[in-house]
């Protein structure tokens, strides 16, 4: 599992982000030890797709053996994790009963405070790039290992655009796709309409800027057009942790796979991020990811694809419509 | 304008609600004097898929003749629109700069306080009825002076739900269609998940619930299934008020002009419903929706359909999944 490529021709993506320990309360339970991280939800994601990837991250000496075994099984190449003495990054949280809000009850950053991505050689050719959320200037820094990418995808938050606005603005410039949210589009570009927002990120040089929208699903934001991807309903949420790395991993994982950029192709990579993330939310950590057949993911995109068809209108219909009008004018 | 049914075999909708003058602020500008109300948008909106409207509603003596004309001019009948001595309804609201916030900064009820439904004769045999949001026990008055309806849609709120769950309870079991956002559902039905709930409420009576979900769109819950329709983004929004009502506007009228109940159906009158509110918040009050013709309607119905397309996946990348897997399996 350390070759770029497969046999197969499917590209390895190289995911820089966090692997952790996490704390999760909800309305119905409480669960500690969890895998968690956004490196960990972006290679169980990517591997329901079918796209391996290769870890940068960093754990502490308490990481437990059956999370690596976990990992490996999502088909991550783990040669970038490094073992810090100390503990592993901590986080927990606490949902309320309708899921969109959440307190961060702790965040112990303990060995991510010295972080310091350094690609093993094998990882540098990698040609599909996804930076999770993180510091932009270590955002830019693991990019400028890699030798030739073709494709770099970041994701950020409203922190950065906070503390270290001018680092993330260098580090988007590098990118083809950028992920944020409306909240975070408006306030890094200042710009009232996330959509307008974005084209002005697209001005900066990415190709296209993915909108996250949490239970509404995502806006695909491409130089040639828009599409509007509706999330996956899921009747019984357990933890929304990790959403938002799971799309990010069905979407890098789709393009890395099909090594295709159409906008056509963006548009199944975005629902591919949306089918994947509706996975994510029914049990905690990755559990759920882990149990993905790819009978169920084929099944669950193309239930997507159905509940969101609409059939066009027919000739008749139009004028009626046209003569509906006529007969309403002003009189 | 005053059959029920139009040569071309179109059934009028019979509109209950309320029709007033607003005042609105938003960041960019303050407008006073408008005309406003669920009825107004409702007719405006119907009056765009060219659905001729017959409005039950109440106005004062200091309704003004331009108001009545715009609303004659959107093809409704005003015969049911009682003149009452005293103030029209009067409502004021003021947004924010992201548009999601709206405070109410008055309600002035004034004639709206004696509104008691009374149905001229020839609307008495109305197919389509749609009660707007107002007392459940009026919905219901007003209801019961409608012969044989086919099809009977209602909008309701969490006032009604707080201070008139019984009453509420009633009518809509009388309901073939229920509109209401998705934490009124939640609140109605006590159940965590919107989805779930509006299947709750279909166990009671109605066929469909549309679960409003304001800028995010709308979705469909239907006996046989579930659409879910993306809002038509708007990159210059000029005023959201009505957006709800012009919502209801383009559904029913599209259902009243085809009468088709059909589920392949009911998916494009929820898209025209996305569409007609897309057009609603370019403009304040009903200036935009006035303004819209046969063409832009299609064009527009026709943009959100390729907004939310995307394709299958091929049977070659099916296979590659599956080896994807196989290849990342445990080992």
């Amino acid at each position: 599992m350390n070759a770029t490529t497969t046999s197969d021709g499917a590209a390895s993506v190289l995911c820089i982000g966090t692997v952790g320990i996490d704390e999760v309360e909800t309305p119905y339970s409480h669960v500690t030890n969890l895998l968690g991280g956004s490196a960990s939800y972006f290679a169980a994601a990517a591997g329901v797709v079918g796209a391996p990837t290769q870890l940068v991250s960093v754990i502490g000496d308490d990481f437990p053996e059956e999370f690596a075994a976990t990992l490996g099984a999502s088909g991550a190449d783990v040669a970038g994790l490094a073992r810090l003495p100390g503990q592993c990054f901590r986080w927990g949280g606490r949902y309320h009963s309708d899921w969109n809000e959440r307190d961060t009850t702790y965040t112990d950053l303990n060995v991510l405070a010295q972080f310091d991505p350094v690609l093993p050689d094998h990882f540098r050719e990698a040609r599909y790039v996804f930076l999770a959320n993180t510091d932009p200037k270590l955002q830019a820094k693991a990019l400028d290992q890699v030798r030739d990418p073709e494709l770099v995808i970041i994701d950020s938050m409203n922190l950065w655009i906070d503390i270290a606005r001018h680092a993330l603005h260098d580090v988007l410039a590098r990118a083809d796709v950028v992920l944020m949210n409306d909240g975070e589009i408006r306030q890094y570009t200042g710009v009232g309409s996330a959509i307008r927002g974005a084209r002005a990120i697209l001005d900066q040089g990415p190709q296209a800027v993915i909108v996250k929208r949490g239970e509404h699903g995502a806006t695909l934001v491409h130089k040639e057009g828009l599409f509007l991807c509706p999330a996956v309903p899921v009747e019984s949420v357990v933890d929304p942790t990790g959403a938002g790395d799971s799309f990010a991993g069905g979407f890098v994982g789709h393009l890395a796979l099909t090594r295709d950029h159409s906008l056509a192709n963006l548009r199944r990579a975005t629902a591919h991020g949306c089918v994947v993330a509706s996975f994510t939310v029914e049990d905690f950590s990755v559990r759920r990811l882990a149990r993905v057949t790819p009978a169920e993911l084929v099944a669950r995109y193309r239930e997507l694809r159905d509940l969101t068809q609409f059939d066009d209108l027919d000739p008749i219909h139009v004028a009626n419509v046209s003569v509906g009008h006529h007969r309403a004018g002003p009189t």
